[in-house]
Parts: C-alpha cells; structure tokens; sequence
C-alpha cells in the first residue's frame, strides 16, 4: 500500500531508523479506517494482568477469549492491537499478518506489595516479538519511581535491540512513585515530563495519560506561570504534550484510563485531535462494553479524528 | 500414538507453538490410563525440599527412594511424574523413556528465614531437561511476594528457552506475599488471578491450588459482588478459573494441599472434572499413602475423571 | 585539515590511545571558529531529561525541536554537540558530518525519588554512538554518591569499549552525595578531586563545574593551608583543576550552571582562559536566549578564547 | 585400578551421570587404604581461610606448608586432600596424579561483619578445577541463611558446569541462619534436611555435620515423635540421615568439627559405620596433631571403617 | 638477562602457574637495583584517587605529572611502578619496556558517603593492562568489610583471566570493615590473617601493612597466647606473617603508610629484611619528598635490602 504524504512526513521524522523500523511505523500507520491520516487507535489489552481477569473481563465474558480481542481490533479497523506474551501467543497464528500487534515486555499486577514500590517484570523478549510476528514493543516505565532508572536502562537495551531487528518502540511512560502525589500523576508538568523522558529514551511512539492543569513540581510551576504556558483546555494541554515529544516530531497517544460514558470518550478524542496528538489508545471503554457497543464507539472515535465528529 | 480428536483438539489451542512444544505436550496427554481423554493427573515430588524428608516420606519409608515415585507414577498410569533435578536424576536412566517427567527447576525451602521474604531457588537449567529425557520443565512464582516480578523474569526466560528448544512450561501458580492473607492465597479472585498471571506468562500448562470462596482484593470483590459471578460451588469456582485460563485455551490442574481423607480428594476430583479443569497434580495423598492405597486412590481418581465416578 | 601545533601537542599527551580516538579528539579541537587553538565550547542539551522540558525550553520554545541545537552549534561555530539518545536520533542524519556529535549515555531527572539517592540511568550504547555517527560518548559521574562506585564501574567498561572503538570519553565528574554537602558541591578542594577521579578513570575530556574558594574536606583543607595552595581568584582555581588534571594533560571544560548574565558568562571564561582551563560547555545559557542572542553571547565567549576579549 | 563390586554398586546409582564423573568418582573411591570398601576418609584444609592461620596451623607449625597436607593425605592413604585455590595451587604440580584434589571453591571468614549474615565468596572456577588436575569440585551452602537460596543458585550452576566437564561435585551443607538456633545447626531434623537439600541439588558426594537428638522446627518434631523415627543413638542419626540422601543412593561423609581426644574421634567413626555412612572428612582432628599422632590417628580410623576397630 | 638462583627458588613456588606469568614475576624480580636478590621495592601511586590530588602531590608539585613517577621508579632502581588507569595511560608510551607496571584495578576514594561502607570500584580490565604493556595487575580488598567477600569474587574472577593471559596478580589485603576497629586494622593476628587470605586467593605478591603486637580477634588471641607465638618484635611479625604466607612460598612486601621521618622508613626496612619479607611497597614518603630527597632515600633502603645498611 502506497505511503500518504502524511505518513511520509511522519516517518520522515524518525530520520535516524533503518527501513525495517520505519517499515513497521508505516504498516502501523497505513493500516485500518484511519491508515494514512498520520492517527491511530491501539487496542491495549494487559489489564487481565494489572488488575485481574475479573476487573477486566467479567463485565463482557467472551473477552475472557483472548481471539476477542484481535477480531475487534480487526472489526473496528484499528491500527494495532497490543498484550502481553500469553494473549499474543494464543492468536498470533490465526491472525497472523491481518493485525500490527504489539508485544507487550513488561507488566505490573495488583498483587505487588506495597514493600516492592513501582516496577513491572519483563515477560518477553525481543525475539519473541519477531517469532509471533508482532510490529512493535511496548514497554511501560515509571518515572518518578525508585525504579525509575532501572526501568530506563531496560527499555534503552531493549529498544537498541528491537530497532536493530526493525521493531519499532512504543513506550508507556507513566510517571509513579514515592514523591509522586496522586494528582500530580497526572499532572501537565508531570505528563510533558513524561513524553520527553519517552522521546529522549528513543520511543517511536509514546503513550501518556491525558492530564489535568495541576501543577506538581515546585521549580516547573514557576516556569509555567512566568512563561504563561498556555493549559487551561485538554486540548492546550494535549498541545503542549506535542511540544514536549520533540515538537510533534514523535508521535504520541493518550490512554484515557477507566470506563467511562461515550461522551466523555468522545470529548477527549477531540481534544486530542484539537491539540495536535496522534490518536488514543482504548482499552477498557471498549472490551468491557459488548462487542456491537464497542464497535460503535470506535466507528465515532474514527470519525472524530477524521474530523467528522 | 495417533492423538485423539479431544487431545488435538487441546493442542490446537497453543497455536503459536512449534512442534517440539506440541509433541511433548501430546505425549504427556496421551499417557496412562487417562491418555487421550484430555484429562491428566500428575505426581509432585517436591516436598522433601519444600518440607523436609521426614514430614515427606517418614510416614511411608520406602518413598525416601527415588525410584519408588518413578514406578507409582508409572503403575498408577499417571501422565507424568514432576520433582526437582536431585530426584530425577537418581532414576532417569532406569526409568527413560516410560514415563514423563517434569523438572522441576526452583525450589524453596522450611528452613528460608522469614526475613528473606517468598522465594525459590533456580536448581537446574533447561539443559539439565533435555540431557534427563524431561518432557516440561516445572516452575513456581510466587505472585503476591516482593520477590513476584523477579521470579515472572525468570520464568519468562526459562520458558523462551525451553519452548525454543521443544519443551512446555509447567506453572506452579501459588499466590503468597507480603500484602496477602492466609485465606487470600486460596481466595478465589486470587486465584483465578493466578490462573491469568499463569497464562499471561506462557504457561502450557497452569497449575493452582483450589479455591474457597473468600474474596480477597477489595476492587475485585466489588466486581464478583456485581457482575454477579458464580463463585459458590468448588466446580463453580474451577469452572471461573478456567475462563482465567483464557476461557479453557490453557490445561489447568488443581493441587489439594495436604494429605485428607480418600473421599475428600474424590468429591474434588469431581468438581475439577464437573468444572471442567484438566485434572490434578497429587503429591502427598499419594505418596504418604502406603502402595497398595496410594494405587487405589488413583484408580478411584482415574475413573472419576473418565466420568465413572 | 592540517591540525595545528598546539592540537598536535595536546594530541601527544594521549599517548597511549589509538589513532581512531585521536582522530576523533582532533575532529572536535580543529571544528568551528575555536578549531587549532586548543580551546573548546561545547553545547549539551541534556536539561529536558534532568530537569523537565518546560523548565529547559519553554524561555525559547523553537528550542523544543532537537534540529535547532543542531543549527545553533553548527551557526555558532562551536567545536561540538551533546546530548542524549532521543535528541541525537531526531537530527543525526540532517545534520551527519557537519558538527561533532557527543552521545550523552546516561541521564538523571527531577522526578527521582529521593529514596533513590543520587544515580543515573544508561540510555545508550556505545554503538549508537558509532550508529550515529557520533565524535564521542559522554558520561556524568557523582563521586561522592552513595552509587558513585558503581558509576566509575560503568563508565570505567563504556570507557573501553569506545576507545577500542575510536570514540573518546568525555567525562562530567559533579561530585554529589550523602556526606557532601551544597557548598561542598563547588568546593575547590573537591572539584580538583573530581577532576582528578575523571583523569584517573580515563577521560579523555573533562567536564567539571567552576569551583569556590570553599574546601570541604578536613584533612584536604590542612593540606591546602600548610601548602599554600593558591585558590583566591577564579583563575587560580581554574588552575589547580589542571593540576589535578594530570598538570595539563588531559583537556578540561568547566560548565557554569543555571543562565545568568552575559557579563557573567564572559568573566567565567576570561578565568578559565587565563587560568589554563581549555574551554566551556555552555546549555541553558544558550538556548534559553534567542538565537540572535546567543549567536552574539557565543561569538564573543569565542573571542574571549581567542584572546581578545 | 578395577573397581570392585562394592564400588561398580556405588557408581550404578550415579546412574544419570557421564563416565567422566563416574571416572572421577571410581578414582577417589578406590584410592589408599581404603580404596574399594566404598568407605572413604577425605582430608579438608579450608580452616587458614574460615579461622584464620594461627588458629589453624599453630599448634603444628610445618602445616603452614601447603606441601604439608598433601603429603599427609597421601601418606595416610586417604581418598582424597580438598583446599582452596591457593593451598591447591601450591602443590598441584608436584604432587600430581598421586593423591585426588577437591577443589573447595567458596570460602568465608572469621572477620565477616555481622551484618552481612551468613554467605560466601566463590574463589575459583571449575576451569580452574581442570587446569590443576583436581577429581572434584567442592562448595558449602548454608541451608537456613537468607544467602541460602543465592548459594543454591551458585552450585547448581557450578554443578552443572563441573559435570559437563566430567567433575563431580561434593557439597558441604551446613544449617545456619537467622532463625536457626545454635543447637539447630546440629538438631537431627535439620541435619536429616540437610543431607536432602544437598541430594535434591544434585551433590555427588554430601558432607554433612553428625547430628544430635535434638529437633528443631515444630511441624518435623510433630513427625518424627508420631512416627517414632529411631534417632536415640549416633548410629541411628547416621542411618537417618542416610534415608535422606536418597537412601543410600548418595555418598555421605560426616564431619565431626573442633580437635578432640582420640578416643571421641574413633566413637564417632564406629557410629558413622554402624549407621552405614560413608566415612569422614577429617581436618583439625588430623592435621593439629603432630604428623606421627595424625597417621596413628588415621590408620585406626581406617581400621575402624574397615570393621577392625 | 639470566635469573639468579635466588629468583629460579622463588620462582619454583609458583609451581601451578604458567610460562607467561612465571616470565613477569622473573621480570620484576630482576629488575632495578635489587634485580636477582630476591627482595623488591615498588612504587605505589594510587593515593590521588584515595586522598585526592592536593593531599597527594602538593607537598612536591611535579608529582602531579604522571610522568614524574616513571621516572622516579626508573631512576631510583625500583622493581614496579603501580597505579591506576589513567596515570599508567599518561606514560605507558613513553616508557614502554623501561620499568614494569601494575595496573591498579580498583580504587576508592575519600567522597565515598559512610553509608555506602567499604569497597572499592573497578576501574581497568586485564584487557586493558595487556594493551598497555603492565607486567601485573594490582587488586584491592578488604576483609572485614560487609562487600568482603563480594570483593574477594571480583579479584577470584580478575585472577583468573590475568593468570590465562600470563599476567601475575598483585592483592593489596587491607582488613577494614563494621566490626574491626582501628586497633584492629594493624593488630597481628588480623595482618597474618589478611596474608593468608591473599594467599589462598591465589595472589602472586601479596602486599600488606606492617603490623602491631595487637591482638583484635579473642579467638585467636587465645591461640596466640597459648602457643606462644612470638609478636613482640616488628621482625618477629614480619616472619610470622610470612609462615602465614604459605610459609614464604608467596612474595610479600610490606607498606608503611604516611610520610614519616626517613629513620623511621630504615627501621621498618631493616625488619622486613630481617623478618625474611620480600620488600617495600612505599609511596607517600617517596613522592611528598623532593626527588632528590626520595632518590635518596630509596637508594638507602635497596641498601638495607642487599643487606647493607
């Protein structure tokens, strides 16, 4: 399939990757209703092992199948479709080339005492990703964590590795720890923090949380009213997250977090849209609604960022 | 041995996974008297490093020599004889070939003192499995423990080099932790938790202890309370960790703890089999047992699982 | 390009590196309007990873994109560029062979917790430095650190692998740690030391911070008193660092700090340059002014370097 | 040598072991005075490195000699002399091919802080092991330290290495942690334990301390007064702890600790035959008497596990 | 140049070791004015990374040229010259083959925070002591240190490569640590202690302080006083000291620590000399000298060594 214009800006960008990454950028980006306009939706399916299969599933049970997930990300005509090892392997051969996964390398759980603080275990390899046929890594860090540092150096071997192999990296960075508030997690200073750290770590994509106008750091906050930044709106706040990935040089999605209603879903994708970001990533508003509610929501999700919404 | 249609059946669930994998899983599923029906029961022969030799074998001496499990396994008409390298060492040149077995690669031990945490020892390698004739390798994590996310590492880079080298992973899936109640580690949102984790991690085959109807987790139990999940019954709280188990695309058996009375271990083979769970792994009703009993009481299980009990 | 006299004399003091490190070490001292004097100023954009991106850019915001530090250094006539994985990735290829690249390979942020203590994490290799077309690999240091040990230890493995890769080592050696404290930080008996530890490590080119007339430690501050070691002026400290830089051998660059006032700036480099010092490595007072004014602050550092100032 | 048909019976146990293991076995087996009864009395010299070497060789100064204990074990007729590295080293060519070396390859000492629990530093490779001829590998762990599970680790993968390469592996396994009380460390559960951890961990030859009537954790005592495990006597403990070690499928030597009088040394030897151990492994009680008493003391030995004494 | 049959006996004790590192002890031991008597004095300059630059070289300036001690070593007829990384860099050309170098491997310094307790970094590999042309490489540990035995696997592991690669190994054993007190760190049973570590660690030299008639250890103080082993003399240490070094068939030199009068230096040669140790290592009271003065001075000692003073 021929590469848009907008695509081929977008990959433009990442000037520094071999083709392989870029290859795999490009089937990302060509890919579904929203292949070639430069947005995407991810389907993120890990919560079975961040917070349970019944927190995660009970609420629609044939998502408890992990072959759901891929026939709805390939229904609804998403970009990609990301889990953890075990939901990959159980699909990986029936669907094998219909869907870009991502292999999702590192995982938390619920369970974790509180003694252990902040870390997600690696649970693949990159030559698993290759073996099932995945087009990217995915891999969460925790700025702000103990852990935090650890977590950096994982990524940065496993992304030297990957784009090696041409896999791109599509990095979680989720700011979490011990001097962390919780209002600051989702802080605007934090989460442009966030998508810098992701850039400068070389994520190909990069998945933040949308944030709220709370400052949390001192020293930022001071910086932000000098320099009058403008996040009063989700869609400045959007914005200057892009300022934040390399002035949009990177492309960035936002997770919304827990269910919620539709139109709330749908005021968020059009702020993203609005601030200039790539797209949303969407795990729970769908698979805990049924399948035809689901795919509604993405059809109008698709629509927005096509700007008709 | 040509695989029943029900045993291939099951091997079309693991469809990522290459021949080698298939073929040692086959060969444990079509084993024995319950060979070919899908069903499998296992003989753990870890105690003696968990517990000590005494409170394992004392009750029944003739079981402190190694090959004394080897011929239970295989007079019984087990699938397959799990226990760690000491152990199988000691019989698998006599024993090579005529039963399958399981290396069970870590261990822990009564004597770890409490400030070291929950933990397990890494005793043999993959290698050690191939150069034994093993047919899976065997491993326990401890989800819930500080220690947890170290031991999914381990597990995970275990189990890629096993499955590369042809052989299935066995998951000792035993929630214990800091932050977990006594009740908790056999609560049934744990446990089907566990079931996931196991999943999740690349287990072929999931092993978990039975579950009461306590429910642990707080935001879980919300869920159970809502969505209204059958959780009353033991088959009903197996039939819930199969959906788990990637709604029954991964073999699960059930361990039922220590030695009890021979129809308190037949009324929970039949709600694992009423549930639809793959079987038990039954160490200590077993072997602490004298032979004649010990023969017996599988017998009994065997038909139970053939639906003649 | 003919390298200079008094490159080839700074050159000599190398003796026992290979003729890939030199070549590079001569790469950056004949580049720019400073090429062949022997002194150096070197642009490092590390700030959005240590201390946020607003903090960093929002003064300048075209300095959010990674192609404007590029140009600055490149415009400016500056010897070289460094910076971290992400920033280095996003112009390697625009801007490849135009301006000697320093891979900055580890990094800290404000985020850290302060359980962590005082670390940084690898986000580089070695061969993304050589993938990149970078000059040399760049690494900070916290002697002082509770971690300090271990991050000789790294750098001390990084160091040899480029080197026998030709690529020079630039060390930032900031003392920092549990014992120190914040005057001790610029104290010139410690950052003597700290220029010092970078020699004996095996930098090739030494980054330190200006010192105070402060002295930390007691047994150093008797020596300094009975020897009458002379640390009154700027320039006197400037050069003792030297001294403690195996008397002139190795190249030394002091940093400044937080932005301040252009004549500020200019009398740190007349100090460093009547004090034998070889040059600046200048960030946040550079990129945080516009480029006009930087432009014509860099001019006149180089000036200043050039004697006629 | 022919092996005889005692020691051809020990060997068929080993039954999954390679002939080089099965070599090196057979060599120490039928080595001096004792060689072929399948009984074996081994020389260990680690004292200068666990006491300290006035606490060890002062009291028979011509033991400071490294060349000393070869000579002695050789005279003796022993099965074999173990010592680490450097003891080895210093001897290894000029006692070459006459006498079995066991290469002892961690060591700990009496100036170990408190804080640092109970461990031990590994001080050679099994490379090493080939290159000075040794017959075997030796390594203590400390079942019950919260170092204990790491230790495991370390000799599972020495173990496996050793083997490989056609060395067997003897291992000391000494109960003592942090919640073990100082009459636990010889209790008879513990030591029972012992041996079986040391079995489970593949040892080819066990050696454990002789054992007191005391019992130490709760759950075993419970056990072995309902069973009424025999455990009155020494020879009784012995037999025990024989069980243990897979029946008698292992090699069990006994150490018997500080210098004492003959006649207790000769007692312990009586009971360790009656109980159907292996033998001794005898240092303090040999080489801090003078050379005259020690070979006195030693050729009654060996009458005695020849049932002459 | 012919070894002397002094240096063909010494030699002999290194019976286990390889052509390649027997050829660098022989050239050590004949070179410089002591060459062939079997007795050597080296020149240590590792105290600018343990004190600090201006402790270490202000007292007598043209010591912080790293040249200077080259030079020093040659002229004054030493046997080594040993220092860390970046000080044998900065001349190993200049001097290549002129005098024999120890590549100090690890070093600590004087910023390290109490909390991080005692260790040191590693900071050079074999690899880079054959690149530059060293005769030996140089190791410091600490027994009594909570990192002790951590420390004693990291040489165990350098020994090993070094000694493949025909380097020998120089331990510096420096008892330090929680439970040692200051009395402690020089107390004779402590320092012979500290010898045999070296020993059995398979040190080729062995360097340790000269000792006092302390006695730290109550265990061993026991022994002492029993076996009236005798203390009293500064010589008589030194020979007990050697019986702890394999009985004399490991070289050790002393070090006498802070720059003291030159009577004092005499004194403590003459016990060397007298106790039958092998030599000095001294570098503080020759480079805080003025060369004239520490040409002097060394010339004295070789004197006292030959046995002439």
């Amino acid at each position: 399939m021929k590469a848009t214009r907008t695509v081929q800006k977008i990959l433009s960008y990442y000037e520094s990757d071999n083709p392989g990454v870029k290859g795999n950028l490009c089937r990302m980006l060509m890919q579904g209703r929203l292949g070639g306009t430069g947005k995407m939706i991810i389907l993120p399916v890990d919560q079975g092992f961040e917070h349970g299969p019944a927190r995660s599933f009970a609420p629609n049970p044939p998502a408890y199948d992990p072959h759901y997930h891929y026939q709805l990300a390939l229904d609804a005509g998403l970009n990609a479709y990301a889990a953890p090892l075990g939901m990959i392997e159980a699909g990986a051969d029936t669907f094998a080339g219909q869907i870009p996964t991502i292999l999702k390398m590192n995982s938390s759980n619920s369970l974790v005492p509180k003694v252990a603080g902040f870390d997600q275990a690696i649970t693949a390899s990159v030559d698993d990703a290759l073996r099932l046929g995945c087009t990217a890594i995915g891999f969460t860090v925790y700025p702000g964590s103990a852990h935090g540092l650890d977590m950096f150096e994982e990524i940065s071997s496993l992304r030297e590795e990957a784009a090696a192999k041409g896999l791109p990296t599509v990095i979680w960075s989720y700011p979490r720890g011990e001097d962390i508030s919780k209002d600051g997690e989702t802080a605007i200073d934090v989460g442009a923090y966030a998508a810098q750290i992701a850039a400068l770590l070389g994520a190909h994509i990069i998945k933040i949380k949308l944030s709220t106008d709370h400052l949390e750091q001192g020293e930022a906050k001071k910086v932000y009213e000098k320099q009058e930044i403008a996040i009063s709106s989700l869609a400045d706040r959007v914005r200057h997250c892009m300022q934040a990935a390399f002035n949009g040089r990177r492309i960035v999605v936002f997770s919304g977090g827990a269910a919620k209603g539709e139109n709330a879903v749908y005021d968020e994708a059009r702020a993203i849209r609005d601030g200039g970001g790539n797209g949303s990533i969407i795990g729970r508003n769908t698979f805990q609604r049924s399948r035809e509610d689901a795919l509604t929501l993405l059809s109008t999700l698709i629509d927005i960022y096509k700007g008709r919404g």
